[in-house]
């Protein structure tokens, strides 16, 4: 490990920190690291904090960055962003839009998941989430495989060709028509939304502006406390964060 | 379109094929598809075949692809492959081994994940799920980035310096040295368990060969109906697949 | 055991049924249990068919009496009805309507929670299910708990001062105001709905017609496999059956 | 209503209360409900607090009337009681044993289930457990139905002849060889277990000491928010409570 490195701090699953070696003092509620003592140790190895607190040292993984982005919004959860980067199949080299930027989180998903040679354009009415996603973005290193637009495009994209689309906004229906002008014939598109009221919405949206609904499903995270000898699942857990709809361009479907 | 390429025939989420565009015919049991007929067609229109019945002609996705692989054993689900490439954070130039190829749908997923210049290797003891696999990822177009190994690698992988391990096969506990000494500092492993006794032992394993447990969890995936103003959970679900546990390997936890 | 006594016929899980302590014998797929054998035994025995499967012979509890029962509708669940007895809090003495009978399994069950003295009506507008529930609670011996009325209560109830009422039909927000009329202040009523469209149409009407709504909720069941050292949850579920919506009666929210 | 009936003070669903019609003032942290001015009105009337906020006063459910318990220990959840006492079957006249009052929240739900005639024997070890079940069973006005032994039954129960027997301690293996002997032939034993290792180690036993399990679940609940045009499911849930296990005695399998 150099100076400037990216780290994460590892206490638990709840208390981690990406911070960066040099010569300064990272402070934690029980006590501090100094980060210029972790230069030229190895990652995974361990430190303690100057209160003798454990603190495991890692190269920090995509989802540890941006779980410490600005977030002025709500963010997407990583059994979410799995679930549709995988069931979407996007790979490098292709060219995908997003509506509603928000803090970025499924910008860099996108982004990285296109490197090399592909292309995030993202859609942002919101001046302050758009900056904080500028930043999030350069932070963590994809800002050159993603063009961040500031502005509505319900009336259409500025993009066309496209291999797919996600739309994480509220009202998701407003964009359909736009997303299938900017999609390749075939091209995918999918949507978050937290209500049943939106899950319905959008899909009657999409079906009547062209695309062929795949599925709409929701998928639940269930975290184990895996102590030896009292294995059981946790005893609170996230009831609900949104449904997620695939659907696909058909061509010769509207008259 | 154009001879010779992959197409996906979708008339429903459950009777879908992959088939090449050519001059033969595609027989389902609703009459066949004329392959001939669709080179020159665009992705995303819509045939019907000879007794009438539409099929919508599309750009396979990676998960279409799978879904088409000769599956001698048990695969695992995308909603699982899914969570796991996003939290692994796996990318393009890293090396990864997997224990247990199985039909190779996660070794293919693997390699689409670390192209270009990375490279899965891939531990698999049957002969039969060997060549399966061998044939599988052939069609899918990843075989350049894959090495698969018919041995037990329990005793030493051929590899080292590796960023991540997955695991999937029956006993992962046996697995967990050779995978921390095939590792870097603050590699990941990842194992499938579908039983509690096997999640506890392999628990147990990890933190004692060198491993810090990062989270232990179970996906479970809704599927809704969305039939307009009928909107509901199907009424059947997949109860059950596997325990996902992550794991990072420490460096100076072992005397 | 005595002849004419009811007795449940074990095998495993799905395959149970009730039959009677007779000189006769009980055919399953796997030989025939001579009946006649089982009187004198005692409950919690083991007989054998004729082709040597083992069959528990128990004395039926009530769950078992009414999956027994001939079924010409989609019956509740144990895991729905079981949170809605308990939560509704009927007990010996309370009088209890019900819009929608089906095959009786819900009247069965209320006719147990208020016995003795209680009373449960029962309304059921299509003939055939009206005789099948008929028969239905005779067989279980409730009959005098309960009356069945084959009609149409949206116009109103025949009874008034009621405890609480049970609405398990397509259409419960046509016996909403009906309901608020055959309840004495502060009674309860509880709605089951399978889809969301039902669900908030059912919530909308509660609230217009002058009820508090207290929960909507869903109840899931996770059935687990426990041979020992291979526990694990069932490869399947059932992904859904109904939303459970209880409010109460108000007096002066009606303008 | 009259002067010392109870009634339940609704806000919402987390805020409620139950208090007793009386000269006396009721404190929220919204104002004071006058008690003595809801004498002589009916249930389901609705108050205001000297801060003006509405209460609703409603006859307090038995659900109602538990959640008031004093609780020095964890208490069940409806969920998986509503369950548990519909699987059961338990009916006026019967007799049943608990191992594990806890503050007697099950004990006053089986009370009721037997009501009248039947029994209701439970156990706790620990007198301050004990102590505040005696006060909670003689607050819902059930004591009559139950009586409570201070100490351990392991070694056998002072009961024979039982219905059923439910379990819920920690070590509910140490119970089964007891709950045997105290059943009739088929009477039914219940067990509730947190963990996977508890679960596993319960259902071994009651294998061993003479029962058919007949299953092993798990109840899941999911609360819905149903404001009109934004249905869905609470963000948060409770993520695991206990797994129910139910058997029965079988009365020739022990040599």
């Amino acid at each position: 490990m150099r100076e400037g490195d990216r780290v994460l701090l590892y206490q638990d699953p709840r208390r981690k920190w990406v911070a960066t070696a040099s010569r300064t003092k990272f402070h934690t509620h029980k006590g501090f690291v100094d980060l210029e003592s972790i230069i030229g140790t190895g990652y995974g190895s361990c430190t303690k904090t100057s209160m003798g607190q454990p603190i495991w040292i890692f190269k920090p993984r995509p989802v540890d960055m941006v779980e410490a982005f600005d977030r002025p919004t709500q963010i997407l959860y990583p059994k979410d962003i799995g679930y549709v980067l995988y069931q979407l199949g996007i790979g490098p080299g292709n060219r995908v839009a997003e509506v509603g930027t928000g803090s970025g989180v499924m910008t860099a998903a996108l982004a990285r998941a296109v490197n090399p040679e592909g292309h995030v354009y993202s859609y942002e009415t919101r001046p302050d989430f758009h900056e904080a996603a500028l930043k999030n973005l350069e932070r963590v290193g994809v800002s050159s495989l993603a063009t961040l637009h500031n502005k509505d495009p319900s009336q259409g994209f500025e993009e066309n060709g496209l291999d797919a689309v996600v739309l994480d906004l509220g009202d998701p229906w407003t964009m359909t028509r736009a997303a299938w002008m900017a999609l390749k014939g075939g091209g995918i598109v999918t949507g978050f939304t937290p209500t049943f009221n939106q899950l319905e919405k959008l899909g009657e949206s999409l079906r009547q502006e062209g695309f062929l609904v795949l599925e709409s499903v929701e998928v639940l995270l269930r975290e184990m406390k895996t102590e030896l000898g009292k294995l059981r699942p946790e005893s609170r857990m996230v009831g609900h964060t949104a449904y997620i709809t695939i659907a696909r361009k058909i061509v010769n479907a509207k008259a």
